[in-house]
Parts: structure tokens; C-alpha cells; sequence
């Protein structure tokens, strides 16, 4: 019924009387000369639309019921599609071996973290390890550009290229850092923020913790 | 099967994976838990969402191509609200009986005219009958405030409030004028325009009008 009342509404109907056949309406909305006829009637049953029928065939109004109704459908989906491109990945910490330390401490990345994040990142990161039923979003991160924190090298070794993406945790901003090489894990996030989250938050392995990637 | 989507939507699963039992699931849409766990099956299908189960429950995310149906959705919609309020009243041109002329002439109404509806008005009104099935659109005028032009005397008589209405007519601004005496007609319109609306467009008794009124 609904369909048929936001078709209407499309054909205008909210802003003038329209003239349509139950036969022309049933090609707009696919459905049987019979369905269109019977939908029309409930449709008018229920106060949302009012029908005149006159020698010059049958007129159509969608009532201010009719358009509250399409309304609130309206601010339904205006929700969904608000702060769009935000979601969340809900993951579980576990120990790294230390290594988010030494890198996060690199001058060469440590000064484009500050450019490019707005922060100075405390020496370490928070790992987080993805479960199967969390992948959906876990999996997107390696589909997006996020922001591109370059590679270098010094006289030792070359670092390679990390993918950041800004974040909150528990209402602190951070950023997901995924070093851009071939076997880093899929089901691995590091975190890094300015403060030591794992202390901050007072988080110990195994607890669960959920990110907001802000996109 | 839309409707179960923009549930899920709701709760967030365009932007986490949501965990919820089709028993859950059901009590939210108000359906059997048959039909909630039918319909997420179809939603699968679709490729609409991602389902995963584990021995914690039931997880489930909505999908790009779900979400893209969304917000097909939600652009109808928007499209449906988009420049709101405007309406539009159709009806048959008549001759009145050249009162229209008198009045608009009044200096008492004309410049009032000139300062709320920002144009001088042709002395003259255009007439329109509106017919049955027009009516909705013709009655909500006379629910509507509109722009109050004041009632005056003169040491003859006195000439009392007219209700006025911006509008546009074959894509000429004016104004619909409703006298708020008891015994005006409820089934006409008068239209003042700045120009003689009946020689610029050509229009004859008999003639179908579309009066789009700015509300």
C-alpha cells in the first residue's frame, strides 16, 4: 500500500489532483488492473488519498494523512543515510610483539602522522583481531584510498606504505594504520592515538572493543 | 522485503553488523518469527545482506547493493518533499461580472498589493471555476493563512479583508485573491498578475488553467 501511495506521490499527486485510470496505474506500479483498483480503495479506506470519479474519469489526492505517512518514511530514510559513510568494526584485543612501537616511534612516519592526523601518536598500537562475522567492514578498509602515509627509506632498510583512517574509540580520536604490505593479516587492526589507549580505556586481551571509522 | 531491509537499516546495519535472532527480529517488524527468518533468507539471496552464523548467533550487515536500494529510495522520497508546499489548482476560465476591475483599482487595496506582493496589479481579475474533483486543493486556501491584506473605509463604505496567495500561471507571478466575505463562492478563484493575464496567454471562457500556488 505504501508503494503505491509513494508512486502516487511521485506522479505528484501531494501537490495536485491527478487524473489516472486504474488501468494506468497498474502499468506505473506492475501489478494487475484488479491489484491497482483494490490498492486505490484501501488506500482511500484509510483516509490517505481521497478519489473522485466524474464522466471524465477518476481523480486522485493524496490527503495530509497520506502525507504524513510518506513523510515519516521520509525522515526514516533521511536517518539512515545521516553521518553516512561512518561504521563501525568491533574487534578483540590481543598482545602484538611490540613492533607497533618501533614503527609508530619512525621520524619518517611519526611526522607525517602529525600532518596528516592531526596528532602525535603515543608509541605503540592497540591490536585488535577481527572475528569472521565482523569481516564485512574489517574488508572495506582495504577497498578504500583512506589516507596514504608514504613509505621511506633509510641507510638500513625501506618502510613501506600505510593506509590510515581516522577513528574514535570509546570517544577518543585515533586512526586504523595498515601497513600496505602483502602479508600483513586481513583480520588485524592497529590503532593509534595520542594516548595509550590500552591504559586509557583500561583494556586487557580478549576484551571487546568497537571502532568508528570515521570516513 | 524493503521494509524488513529499512528495519535493519534502522538499527544501524548499513554502518555495523548488527547480531539479532529472528525471534528479535521479528518482535521489531511485528511479523512471526517464520516469516522474520523467511524474509532475511530472501534478503540473502538478493545479496541485499550478509549473514553469518556463528555458535554466538545470528549476524547480519547490509550490503552496497542494499544500501544503493536505500538510497534509491530515500531520493524518491526527497524528491517527493522537495520544494514542498507548493500546489496546484486547475480550473476553467469565466467572465466575471467586471467587479474585479473596481476593486484591484481601489487605491485602499492596490497599495497593498504593491507593498506585499511586490508588483502593481493589472485592474482587472482572472476568473477561474473549479471544478469538483479540483476542490481539495481550492479548500486548503481557505484553510490556509496566506498574506493578509487589510479591509479599509472610504466615507462611502467599507471594503473588507482579502486573503492573497503568491502564484505562478504559465510561468507568470502573481496572486490569488480571496475575498473573506461570508457569501464569495468557494468554488472560484480570482488571480491578479501584473500584466492582463487573459490577453497574454491567450485565454478564452472555457479554457483549463494550471495556477501553481507558492505557499
Amino acid at each position: 500500500m505504501l508503494q503505491v501511495l509513494k508512486a502516487l506521490a511521485l506522479m505528484n499527486a501531494t501537490r495536485k489532483v491527478l487524473k489516472i485510470s486504474s488501468k494506468e496505474l497498474a502499468e506505473k506500479i506492475g501489478q494487475s488492473i484488479q491489484t491497482a483498483s483494490r490498492k486505490l480503495k484501501e488506500l482511500e479506506d484509510e483516509g490517505l488519498i481521497e478519489r473522485t470519479l466524474t464522466k471524465d474519469g477518476q481523480f486522485v489526492v493524496i490527503t495530509d494523512k497520506g502525507k504524513e505517512l510518506l513523510y515519516k518514511e521520509y525522515l526514516d530514510y533521511k536517518r539512515i543515510f545521516e553521518g553516512e559513510g561512518e561504521f563501525v568494526i568491533k574487534g578483540k584485543v590481543f598482545s602484538g610483539l611490540g613492533e607497533g612501537k618501533y614503527y609508530v616511534s619512525l621520524e619518517g612516519y611519526k611526522k607525517q602522522f602529525e600532518e596528516k592526523l592531526g596528532f602525535t601518536p603515543y608509541p605503540g598500537t592497540l591490536n585488535l583481531r577481527i572475528p569472521k562475522e565482523q569481516m564485512f567492514f574489517r574488508a572495506k578498509l582495504d577497498e578504500m584510498d583512506g589516507i596514504k602515509i608514504e613509505g621511506f627509506k633509510t641507510k638500513e632498510r625501506t618502510f613501506g606504505e600505510v593506509k590510515a583512517f581516522k577513528c574514535r574509540i570509546n570517544g577518543i580520536d585515533g586512526a586504523i594504520v595498515i601497513p600496505q604490505r602483502t602479508h600483513y593479516p586481513k583480520n588485524v587492526i592497529e590503532i593509534i592515538a595520542p594516548v595509550k589507549l590500552r591504559e586509557v580505556l583500561g583494556l586487557k586481551d580478549g576484551d571487546w572493543v568497537e571502532v568508528e571509522v570515521i570516513a
